[in-house]
Parts: structure tokens; sequence; C-alpha cells
């Protein structure tokens, strides 16, 4: 396994030294990750919890790093030797893999002493806010794509190889059922899609002869390439002979794909010509520049299409790159006393929420996902009584449910260093994740203009909070 | 060193399983790799080179690999036999780490066996293209910077780990001086900075005690953030005081950074509130969402900005997230003759180029690099004769330049299999960048509306390129 512990930012050392020097390293200290509303992102789709967990479990700092740090970092030698035999002693909770998440909610909350929780937020944020940002670009395009099957074709523009291959693993836990990726399909168990290239076409002295050799090797997987010199006077026609031929001999053609020009134009003739002759069961793949905005187009417009290859725009999440997911001190114990902490900004909006918390689910009495709810972890809510939800600062804002009922999203996945959670197979949080999309209302899970979902402060942590600003600006909040 | 061997699109296999099963997958091929023009990119500059060769050097199958093929992706056994010995046996050109380079010009050309050009293809677009966006943007955020140093501070928002750490290593190619990421530190020899985040200012009582515990351990090194409560009326006083103490014995304040607000304001009003407190040696970080947009805008501001951290945009290139480099058959030796072979498309600049390439770089009698010119790599040129370049499909555009001179772009990087090229020193690398600038007029380097550099075909390939397109369109071009 890569041992990325050095994968960290030099001011995270910096610190660490700096609370070494102080004493003041083993403090424990509660971290919440977060994302704030961004873009034309309501919701997101956690992933990137598996990759942290071997992260955590690997974290260890060989002689060279060292000795390099030695050199390079500036840092003090008692603190060096404090590295070597440094592991992650502290918990972790998180949402698991596939939850459907919302902006300002923490999930994911890292308890440990305040070097220890210091050293791991870069690779946390890097692992999360990617993951999670293409998992939720994956569920964006596979909305709009319907039943239509989406595949990821993105390998060769993603960002790097770890982008390519655990890119394609948030597609999966997005909604696509397969990648091209051969490396990721072994990792991850994804099944793996693709059949050939212009090149293929080109090698051969005609397209027909390209088709025709290719149908003899893979006679029950003939998805034939249709574009390489004229989609409609050569490509189609030329594979409807060979899905003849292949019909002469008892086989079934798999279709056709289409990777350029006007496909909703090009879908709906290939179609018309493949049911005159016959071939009803062909189906048309199309790919080129494809992303949720495209492929809402191309439904409004008729296309004939039956599934999907996307991939730049997909595993770049052309349209928003980044998930600014944050990791902000919530609490931290001095003295023996647990101090809850908070970052206050000009912008209300941007106020983080103190103390150590979790994450409530609320469902209404249609079992549908209502509002979620973020408390202080050690509040105890009566779920006979009826329970009260306020905006989290328009305070006049409220709803009282009576029939409801509450799931903790927070699930514990390290404890005292030991890894207490085992992540399901990718098939399962597949599965899972469209379970919790199915438990929201649609109108949430739209892509353009969706509702906003709800995400209150209980009682507790909203008087917390307006503590805390008031003892911050004197008074002036 | 890490396997990408598997990390390919599945159609490749399939393809190269198609070519054993017709016995041709040994036929020599040619494939170019370059990219279009797209979006603001003018040029870009090249990057990924290094860990392209440690991928090629790297190729191999394990049994594990053979078995999950053999499961999952419906080869022949004889092929995967095959796979077992696999090496790479073929040739590779390609233009140096920190070349500025054009659309449409091949900036790395493989020449070997089908089957081996065709593994190859997923892998060296991901690494080729992630790299080569990175470094051409760091190069647009440096531009807009001008004298004042860039830092790369993005890896919690990069696309995974890797992003992270070879965007790094390509924001030093394209113009930043250091990195905050201690891994790409390690790896590539860049410079780290970075000193404190929010949290450290949080885990003390006051920022001024922060600030003053902060100081004490590193005093010769108090870059302070100054950010955390209300810049101008508590985080700048605040890192006066603790400069007048430093500068009391006879240390040297670095300066403080900016990371929220109005960076333009803030800065000139921190500017003279240092300069008044005798701190005018005292720098001004900045940090907070900046591209080369932003920095431009802060400059025409008049910002007293000394020095950038340039985060997310930068890493994930939010402006572009992706470059369009594209890897294309150009030749393919048939019967013991090299056939040269074409792309045809709709758009007449998106047909190929065929045919075994080169790349020179033309230099007119100033030195300066006046245009680029693709050639047959086995077409002569008499240097001593003056030198007529004419527009790719705008014939009866040309220019003659009686005093000039040229230099081959492409060098050979792999001969037989065998590596014959060797990267130097990043730093090396980065230098060589700058010298690349520098020998451009400024007017194609500019960032917005740039004159369009020239890349011009030479005689024989367009005669080539003419023949073969009117071949394949029965003389319809």
């Amino acid at each position: 396994m890569r041992n990325l512990s050095m994968m960290t930012d030099l001011y995270e050392l910096t610190m660490m030294n700096g609370y070494s020097a102080l004493g003041t390293g083993d403090k424990t200290a509660v971290f919440d990750l977060f994302f704030r509303q961004q873009g034309q992102i309501s919701y997101a789709v956690a992933a990137g919890l598996q990759q942290t967990i071997e992260y955590i479990n690997n974290l260890h700092f060989d002689e060279e790093d060292i000795e390099y740090l030695r050199r390079e970092a500036g840092l003090c030698d008692r603190f060096l030797e404090e590295l070597r035999s440094f592991r992650f002693t502290g918990d972790v909770f998180a949402v698991p893999e596939g939850t459907v998440v919302f902006p300002d909610e923490p999930i994911l909350v890292v308890r440990a002493p305040l070097s220890q929780a210091q050293l791991i937020e870069p690779a946390v944020l890097n692992i999360i806010n990617h993951q999670t940002l293409i998992a939720t670009k994956a569920s964006r395009v596979k909305k709009s794509a319907g039943r239509a099957a989406v595949s990821e074709f993105g390998l060769r523009r993603a960002q790097g190889p770890d982008a390519g291959i655990y890119g394609a693993r948030a597609s999966i836990i997005g909604g696509c059922s397969g990648t091209s990726n051969v490396l990721a399909g072994q990792m991850f168990d994804i099944p793996v899609k693709g059949t050939m290239a212009h090149s293929w076409i080109m090698s051969f002295g005609s397209e027909l002869e390209a088709f025709r050799r290719f149908a003899e090797i893979y006679p029950d997987n003939t998805l034939l390439l249709v574009d390489t010199y004229d989609t409609l006077r050569s490509g189609v026609p030329n594979a409807i002979k060979v899905f003849d031929e292949l019909k002469a001999k008892g086989r079934k053609p798999v279709g056709i794909r289409l990777d350029s020009g006007d496909l909703a134009y090009l879908s709906k003739k290939a179609r018309r010509m493949l049911d005159e002759a016959g071939h009803t069961d062909a189906i048309i793949f199309a790919s080129c520049d494809l992303d949720e905005y495209v492929i809402s187009s191309l439904n409004e417009q008729g296309a004939k299409i039956d599934a999907y290859g996307v991939g730049t725009r997909l595993i770049t999440s052309e349209s928003m790159p980044s998930l600014g997911g944050v990791y902000k001190l919530a609490e931290l114990t001095e003295n023996g006393v647990r101090v809850p902490k908070i970052k206050i900004s000009d912008t209300h909006e941007k106020i983080t929420n103190p103390g150590f918390k979790t994450l409530y689910r609320v469902y209404d009495g249609d079992g549908k996902a209502f509002a979620d709810l973020i408390a202080l972890a050690d509040e105890r809510f009566d779920v006979t009584a009826p329970l009260t939800l306020t905006h989290p600062t328009m305070r006049w804002k409220s709803t009282t449910l009576e029939k409801y009922s509450m799931r903790r999203l927070l699930v514990p996945v390290f404890e005292g260093g030991k890894q207490v959670y085992e992540s399901p197979k990718l098939k399962d949080i597949a599965a899972y994740a469209v379970s919790e999309k199915d438990s929201f209302w649609d109108e949430y899970m739209r892509n353009v203009n969706p509702e906003i979902y709800k995400v209150d402060l209980s009682d507790e942590l909203y008087a917390l909070k307006s503590r805390l600003i008031a003892e911050h600006t004197g008074g002036r909040a």
C-alpha cells in the first residue's frame, strides 16, 4: 500500500511542532469536515471513506521521511523523534459512503489529539472532496439518463491516475454501471466496458472489413463504432450488413456506438435504419462530451439512445471541478474541560457550528426524508414526543412533527485508533446510494432549481452557538 | 513503484486481443499525441514525461492481472499468454518537459507494435493531459503575478492524491516557486511552504497569545495569519505587536498572510499599518480563491501583495479542468510498406495529420520563435536556403525567412523499448520553461486575447494530407 503519511501541508507539521514545544499537542480536539453551498450542488453523495480508512491505518513515518523533514522543514529534534512512533489513536465518525448529504452538515468528525487531527486534515479533505465530488456528478448524470445505463469513460482526461481510478469507483457509487478503466475494475470489482476505437477501423482496408473481423472474434459482443468515416452513409449501413450476417449465423448483434456529430439527429436516423433492417434489439450507445445537461437536452429532443458513455465532464466534474469541503476546529479540551470553538466570519453563513456534534436524518410519516438535524453529540431526543425543527439562522421558521423517525447518520469508524467499521462491497454501497436517493422527495434531487432541503440546528446547539458569537463579538452578534 | 499496467481502457485490450487473433498486433504503428485549440489556452507548457517514462519502463502483467482478465474481459487464452511476457519494445519521441507547445502539433509520438501502442494510450494521455494542464495553468497564474512569488497550496482540493502530488510538480514547471505539499516536496525536491492555519489561532486563548507562541518557536519564520477574527482591528495590530517584540530581540519578522475578505482593500490598509509601525520589510502574503484573473484584477487595483498562495483554481485548473489531448493513428506498416493513416472529419480542423512526423521550431533573425513546423520525419531542410512557411489550411498565406534557425523539438525518449533520455532535475526543467517562454514575443504569451502562434505544415506533409483526403472522399475534398 502506498504510504501517503507525508501527503500533508507543511503548516500542519509546523503547527504540530509548535504544539509539541508547548506541550499542547495531546489536547483532545474535535474537527468537523463539511462543505458549503456551492455552484449547482444541492445535495452530494458521500464517497471516499474507504480510502480514508486505508490512509489512517497506514499512517507512519519512515526513517527517510524523518531525515527529509530534519533537512527541509525547520522542525525540532524532539518533535522529529515523536514522529517516529506516530500512530493515529483518535476517533473518527463518518457517514457511510453512498449517503446523501447536504451543505453545512458534518459528514466526517475527527476526535483525536490535536496534533494527529491536524496532520490528517489535507489528505482526508483531498480524498473525501474528490470522491464525493465525482459521486455527486455521476449521480446528476445518471439522474438525467433515467433508465439508460451510464458507463464512466474518462480515464484519459482524468487529473492523474488516482483521479481515474478512484473517480471510477466514485462514479459507481453515484450511479454508473461500469467503467472503461481496467485497473479500477480489478481493484473494486466494477464491470468493465468497451469494444473498439477509431484506430481499429483505420487499421483495416475498409470499415466493413474492420466490422466483419470484429464480429468474427466477438460474435456476442458486437457493439460497432460507426462514425469513423460517415455515420449514416457508411457506418450504419456497414453495421447493418454485419448484423445481418451475425443473425444468419444465429448470433445476436449488440448495437452501434455514436461518438461524434449531432447525437439527437444521428440516433433518430440510425434507429430508423436499424429498425427497418429488422434490428430492433440493437442498442444505440452514445458518447462525446456528455454531461447531465447535454443528456437532458438529448432527452428533450427525443434522441433514441439506450446507453451512455460519459468521459471528461464526469471524471473531472467539469462544471464544478472541486467540492469546497473544509475541516474546522469545533472543540478543544483544555485542563480537562471540553471547550467548544467557533470560527467567526463577517458572513453569517460562514460562522462554524461549535462543539462535538452528531447528525440526524428525520423522516416524516411517509418515511421520506424531511430534514437533517445537527445536534450536540450528547443531546438526547425523546422520539415519543413531537419534534420541533427550527431553521439554522431564521429561528422563527419552525415545524413540529408528530409522527416521525430519526436516524443517526454518523457512524463510528475509528475508536481509539482502532478501525471499528468495515466498508461494504462497492455494489452494496451503490445499492445503498440508490435507496438513499429514493428516500427523498424528487424535488430535492432534481438537477435544475431543486428545492433546498432543511438542515437545522438543535436548540441546544443554537444556544451554544449564539453564546459563543456574543462572547467573541462583545455582544455585537 | 506502483504498477499502472492495468490502467488502460478495456477496449484497448479487446482490440489487442483481436489483433492477436488476426496476427496483426506486431505491425508497426505510429501514434501522435496532440491537443486541439480549446478554451482560453493559446499555448501549453509540456509536462508529465517523467511519469510517462516510469510507467512505460514498468509495464508488465502479473499473474493476478492475467487471472482477472481471464475472468472478466472476454479475451482468448493465447492472447493472455502473450500478455505474460508483455514488454514495451517501441520508440517514443517527445518534447522535453517545460517546452512551450501549441495546438495540433505532435508533442509525443509513439512508434511501436500496434498492440503495444494501443495499450499505453489511456495512461500516457492521462499523465500528459493532467500535468500539461496544470503546468499551463501555473504558467498563466505566474504570468499575472509578475515578480511576486506563487506557491501551490491546493492539495486539499486536488482530484485525489496523484492530482495533488503531480500537480505540485507540474506547478513548479509552470512557474511556481514552492508547494505546501510535503510529499511532493520530498519526492521532487520542491521547496515546501507554510506556517499556520486558523486552528492554531483558535487553539489559544487569544490571537495575540497564538502569535506570540508562534514567534517564540519560529522567530525567523513569523508569517502570521491575520484574518481569524478581524483582519484590520485585531489581526494586523496583534501582528505588529509581535513584530515589535521580535525586532526588539534583533529578529526579522517575515510578514502577514491574508486569507479572506477584500484582498485589494485589506492589503493596502495592512501595508500602511505595517509601514507606519516601521515594518516596511514585512511582506504581505495573500491566498483565497486566486487565479490568473483575480491576480490581474488585484494588480489593477494597486493591491500591495508580495507573494501568493494559489490553491483550488490552480490545482484543478478550474476554468478548464481538462486538456483535450488525443492520440491518433498516423501510420501503419502493412506488408512491409509504411502506409500513412488519416482520420477524416466533417470539421476540417479535426482531420488528423498523416504519417510519421517530427516538429521543428523556427526562430527568426532576432532569435525569437517565429513559427512551428510539422514535417515528415524523413524530410530534410537546407538551412542555408530561405525557408517558406505556409498556413496549414489557408495555403495562400505564407512567409519566407532569409535569416532563421530551426530546432527539432521532439527528442528520442525510448528506442526499441530502451530508455535513451534522462529527465533533468525539476529545477532545471523549471528554468528551461522560463527560457522557453522568454524565446517568444510577449504577444503570444499573454493571458487575454493572445496572438495566435503559427503552426505550419511542410509542403510534403500538406501534399500527403491532401492526397489522402482526396482518396477517402473520392475527390470531394
